[in-house]
This record gives structure tokens, sequence and C-alpha cells, in this order.
């Protein structure tokens, strides 16, 4: 955290009033929104941890509005951040649309001084993670996500790009350290050890949070993927590829909130998404009337996270031997078909180090859902704490092991494998 | 290589008249030199591949002049360079005498528009590489170099740095594609391909460059250590640090030439060291009028190789001991006897997996100067093409198995033996 809040000239926190007025000078806005300025219904709606979210519609249409405040809204001004993260999700977003169309919200307006951007109302899409607690189907999400993955992980990474414009792209991202370090805070660091922002269910988890404290296996593990997600700058990243920053329908899905992006590793944001599916995945036994009652979604849940990768890893290696434009592994060092066998080969074993860096990225995500600061809806909404805490404790059981004995993990069924073994083999916490 | 020579406004490549009016309007200098412009000698000495170097010398003392050329002075106008690689030399002259103090030549001017230095001049210091080629000794040479890496790759690692002081630096580092660019072209593809800029001895040594460009298992080697070139951002690297980068006298060592500077990863710095030792080991066969005659100094060179890693090894782990200030590995995780245990084995886990980066890099770095463009006068001086293309041969031989078989080289020692063991058993090319 840095010491104190950011002023910057001519920013001005946004209410539904001043945003009216605002709105109404942007013509490319206005005429979206149709009518005039008192026809427009504004409405605050943010329910994430940091920014202002505002829905605005008019006679015509609909826009939404997101504005970073100078500290995280969830705490307030005890905890400053920078308004500069609206640049980096700006930057991001604007890449991710580039390189994925229809996969991110549009950019109607970007305005750097108030730190804000208006961008296409998703209705009736919801959150992913809202849906999946209610059971809810999402035939084109493996699709979408896998294309999502592939492509922006592709082209931002030395397969694809020149080191000169690979490096620029380092230089450019380089600044969003308070949100990194958000990140290497809360999950590489507090969850292993006495902080005053964790929180767990207690009284029943108690055990294994000191427990987790303890165990040097694992601390070596998290500190090795910390390092990893510090000096590793392989492509841009999303960053926070949670299933809260999924926005969909059945029909469409659209990534949103990339003020994380920086250039890391690739298997944390991979990581993040079968992390969120197997938190999922553990969760409906909390959430069920009738014990069984949601075993075809559980079953589900596991298949669309094997899809995910399966998906994933196969759109990479195609992206890879379409486009292989990239300073790393040069194509003129493996001409002809012994060349080619050669490279295809290790483009197999690349894949499998990605696989091993993303098993490891998923365990961190998943115990600092359950010991860290800020855990998922899946599992708080939750009411009996007895119940959730044996969710939450097959969790922690399954995500130690993946991140200590990784090599145990060597495919996404062994990682579905493993969580119904947890599941059937851990009954309380 | 760029495609314009760059025209950079009041930059103006010196002369010895030009150089002695200019440096006279520079008081710190003027009085170095003492006397007045008149009383001055200067000479252009460059016999470097890239830059413009002057030696000054006044009644009181001399300076040393380095400046930047818009290309590569070795290759001339077909071959453009840009003359902000000065300011990268500066940059990391300055963080390497932060770092190191006496290790590196003073600063005494910097002009960022002529692209040029005025440093200490160092006298009667010599290029590293021409005393070892007669086999003179420098005791104190593996103490001094093993403290210069140990400081510099410490100190500017994620082991010592908060995570946005480490980026700040990669930002700074950034631009310096175009040096980087010689190195990912002439150190990790070139050497593996046909390009034009290679060079051999040939004919013996064609039926090596054949195989090494047919070597499958070799080009992903390379390709691997190129990719982490390419994406770890370690920590800030020399770039360049083979024993032409190093003058010195038996007391008294200095690195200098650190324009090659970026932040990478750390065993491409260490693994250069080691290749040049390798590489005067297996030089001085070419080098002794009766055979035997340079067999003490043969091993002399291995017990510094060997020292020089030990006491990296060394003072690396005792500078990450007692100042562990970064943002990885936090010390908060590994509190009481249980956790300084834990943590000291990962240290040491740590120092493994560099050194095996070291012994990838030292491999690639060991074949680029037989079969790449530019070459060692370790191996160029020797005169007769068969002898020297029998030391060669050995050269590649290790370096081949180093970078294939990485893990059959676990310690110095390894390396040390199976050098020996090379040249008793390769006899010819």
């Amino acid at each position: 955290m840095s010491a104190t809040i950011e002023i910057r000239e001519g920013y001005v926190p946004q209410s539904p009033a001043t945003l009216a007025a605002y709105l109404s000078g942007i013509p490319a806005v206005r005429s979206r929104l149709g009518g005039t300025e008192s026809q427009w219904s504004i409405a605050e709606v943010g329910d994430g941890n940091l920014n202002l979210v505002f829905i605005v519609k008019g006679p015509k249409g609909g826009v939404a509005v997101k504005q970073a405040l100078p500290y995280v809204r969830l705490v307030g001004e005890a905890w400053p951040l920078p308004l500069s993260r609206a640049h980096y999700e700006h930057m991001a977003l604007s890449e991710q649309a580039r390189l994925t169309g229809r996969l991110v919200p549009a950019i109607h307006h970007y305005d750097e001084k108030l730190a804000l951007i208006v961008m296409e109302l998703l209705e009736p899409h919801i959150i992913m993670r809202r849906g999946m607690i209610t059971a809810t189907l999402y035939p084109k999400f493996a699709e979408d996500i896998s294309t999502f993955m592939a492509r922006t992980l592709y082209f931002t990474s030395d397969l694809a790009l020149t080191a000169d414009r690979k490096k620029a792209m380092i230089a450019a991202f380089a600044g969003n350290t308070a949100l990194c370090k958000i990140t290497e805070d809360l999950i590489f660091t507090d969850p292993y050890r006495i902080a005053e922002l964790n929180r767990w269910t207690s009284p029943q988890l108690d055990s294994y949070a000191a427990r987790w404290r303890e165990d040097g296996a694992l601390k070596v593990a998290v500190s090795r993927l910390k390092l990893k997600f510090l000096s590793s700058a392989e492509a841009m990243l999303h960053g926070d590829l949670h299933t809260g920053s999924v926005m969909l329908t059945p029909e469409d899905t659209r990534i949103i909130d990339p003020e994380f992006a920086f250039m890391g590793p690739m298997g944390f944001d991979v990581g993040a998404v079968i992390a969120n599916f197997l938190i999922n995945y553990f969760s409906h036994d909390g959430h069920e009337d009738v014990p069984g009652e949601r075993d075809a979604y559980r079953e589900t849940v596991l298949t669309m996270m094997q899809q995910i990768w399966i998906l994933f890893r196969e759109k990479f290696l195609d992206l890879w031997r379409g486009n292989p434009a990239g300073d790393a592994y040069p194509i003129s060092l493996f001409q002809g078909e012994d060349g080619a066998a050669t490279l295809e080969a290790e483009r197999q074993a690349y894949m499998d180090r990605l696989w091993d860096d993303t098993v490891g990225f998923a365990a961190a995500k998943m115990i600092r859902r359950v010991l860290g600061l800020a855990h998922n809806i899946d599992l708080e909404w939750i009411k009996d704490a007895d119940r959730r805490a044996a969710c939450e404790a097959r969790v922690l059981t399954l995500a130690r092991d993946m991140m200590v004995n990784t090599t145990d993990y060597p495919s996404i069924t062994a990682v579905a494998d493993a969580a119904r073994r947890v599941r059937a083999e851990v009954k309380s916490y």
C-alpha cells in the first residue's frame, strides 16, 4: 500500500449527477444513449472491490462507466491505490480487443485524467460466478475462454513478437506495480503468514490456517511461484482472470476488468480459471438442498475445466504453428522434415511446462480464496459455517497437494480425478 | 540490424582535434589532465568491435574517452547501431559503481548528446584475454569477479529489491533492444543455421558446423536458453562479461564495457565468465611451443574457474542471508529455527538452478566463439589452422555436451573434469 491518497489535477470522482453532464459532452456516447441528459437513468452499481461502476441508460441504448478511485473502494481511504490502474486497464482492454474482438466489451470513450472508461453495456449478461453458484450451464464458455487465453497470451509472447516489440510492452506495463503488489501480497504471501487482512471460517479452519503457516514445503513452493510472478515476463496477462471477471449469457462471453494486467507468467492466467472451476466444484456441497442434487452440474464443472485446458492447449499450439513470427524458437533453426518434427516435440514440451506452472498458480489462487483477504461468493454464500468449512477444507487439501506435488498432476484429467477423490475422502474440516 | 543510420542533433563523432577542444571545456577533466589543451596527447585506440576509444594524457594525468558510433565500427555504416547504447552503458556503469565501487572505472563525465563517456584511464591494466593468452597469473581475479557478479546480480534481483524498484529497472533498460538483438542473433541463433555472418576454421571444422546445424537436441536446448534470455528479467546483467571486458593487473581488476546491460537471466553473466575460461583452457595447446609447456597454467585456469563459481555462490548466498530486503522469499514466511532451515535449503536449491542456467549459457557462449561471427583471440591467434581447429573442436565437443546434457554437470568440478577428459580424448578436429 502506498502511503497517501493520490491527488490528480482535474480528477473528480463521479456521481450520477456529474456523470450525466460529463457524458452529454461526448457526442459518441450521447448518440448511443439517445435523447437528452434529463432522459437518462444513471445508477452506481459497483460491487467489486476497487472502483466506481455506473450503468447509464437512455431512450436509445446504454453504456457502462467504470472509474478508478484513488483508494480501494472496499476498504476506503486507508488503502490508497493509484488512479493509473485505469490507464493499464484501458491499454490491456485495447490490446485484448485487437486480439479477441468480441470477447471483451467495446470501448466507447477513455478519459485518462478522470481515470474513466465508457464501455459497452453488457445486457443481459451476468457475472459468471453468480451463474455457476446457481448451477447455470454455459455451453460456449470453454470455447470462448480458451480462445481468449490462447490469443492474448500467444500474441503477446516471444513466440509471436520480436524482442523489441515485446520489450516495449514490458516497459508499457512496468508501472502497474501497485496492482501487482496486491497480487504479490494477497495471493503469494499473506495466506502463509499471520497477516491482519487474512480471514477464514473460524474456528473451523483455525488448524488449517495454522498448519499452512508452518508448512515449509508449501511456503517454498508458493515462494517459487511468487518469484516467477515477479521475474518471468512471458506475455500480457489479464492478471485477475477469475469467474468474477467474466460477464456472460449462455450465448455470449465477455472478459472484463483487466486492471491487473502486466507482462507475467502465462500459467497465472490459465491457473486462475482452473482454480475458480475447482472452487466452484467443491462449493456445491454447500448449496444443494438434497445431497447429490447437483451431481450432474458438479461433473459438468469438471468437464468444462478439462475442456478449457485441452482447447487452450490445442489453440495455443495452432497459433504457434501458424504464426511463428517471434524471436523465440526461430523457424530458420527447424527447417525440413526433421526440423519440423523436432520443433513440434518442443512445442509439446513447452505446453507441458506451461501446464506445470498452471497447476501451481491454480493452487495459489485456491488457497488465497479460503485463507486470504478476498473470498469467492461460491463459498461465502454458504451460510452454514460447518458446511462451508467442509467445502473449504477440500479446496485447501487439493490445492496444497497440487502446489507441493505438482508432478503428480501431469494432466487436467489428473486434476479432475483428484478433485473427485478429495471430495470423497475429506468428509469434514 | 535497423535500416538506417541514426541522425542525432548535436552528435559529432570525435577526432583527437575536436576532442581536445571539447575536453578543455569540462573543468573536472581539464584539472585532471593538467596543463592546457596544447600539452595533451590524444590517441584513438579502439580495438573493440563497436565504438571509438581515445586515450588522453596531460601533464598531470589521463582519461579514457569512449564514444558510440551510429553503426558497428567493425562493419561500418552497413550495420547501423543506435547511439543510445552509451546511455545504457552509463546507467549500468553507474549502478555497478554504486554496488562494487572500485571494480569498475570511475566516471568523470557523461555527455548524453555525444553518446560519450569520459572515464578513469586504467594504467597499466591490460585486457585480461591478452594476459591469459600469454599465461599471465591473476591471483586476485577470482575474488574480484565473484564479488562483482554476486553484488551486481544480487542487489538488482527480486531477492534484494521491492517489486516496484525492480520493475522500474526493467523499464529503464527495456529500450536497449538493439544490443540485446546482437546477442539474440549472434549467440543463440546464427551458429545453428546457415548465416552470412558465421565463420569458422575451414575446411577443418566444416563437418562440425554442418552437424551443429542438423542437431535437433542442440537447437532445442539453445532455443530454450534464448527464450530465457528474452523473458527472464532476473537481474541487471553486464551482458557481455567475457575476458575481453576485463582490464586488470595482477593487483587490480576492473570490469568495463557494460553497453549490453539489461535485465536478464543471471546465468548469462556467470556463464560468460566460465565459457571464456574454458576457451582459454583449450587454447593453450595452440600456443605452447613444446607440448606440456603450459600444463601448469592450464590447471591454474581450471582452478580459477572453479574458484570463481564457488566464491560467487558463497558470496551471493551471504548477501541473500544478510540482505533479504526483496519481495521474493519474504523473510516473514520463514521465521523461527524451522523456517530458517527451510529457507536455507531453498537458497541452496536456488543456486543449483542458477548453476544449471550457467552451464547452458556458458555452452552457448563457447559455441558462438567457434562457429559464429565474433571469435576470441585466445583461438584466433593460433596461426596454424590445424592446431587451431583441434582446440576449437574440443571447445565445441564440451560445449555441446554441456548444453544438451546439462544435468551431467552438477558442479563446477564436473565441468573441469570434463574439460580435461575432452582435451585427452579429442585428438584432432
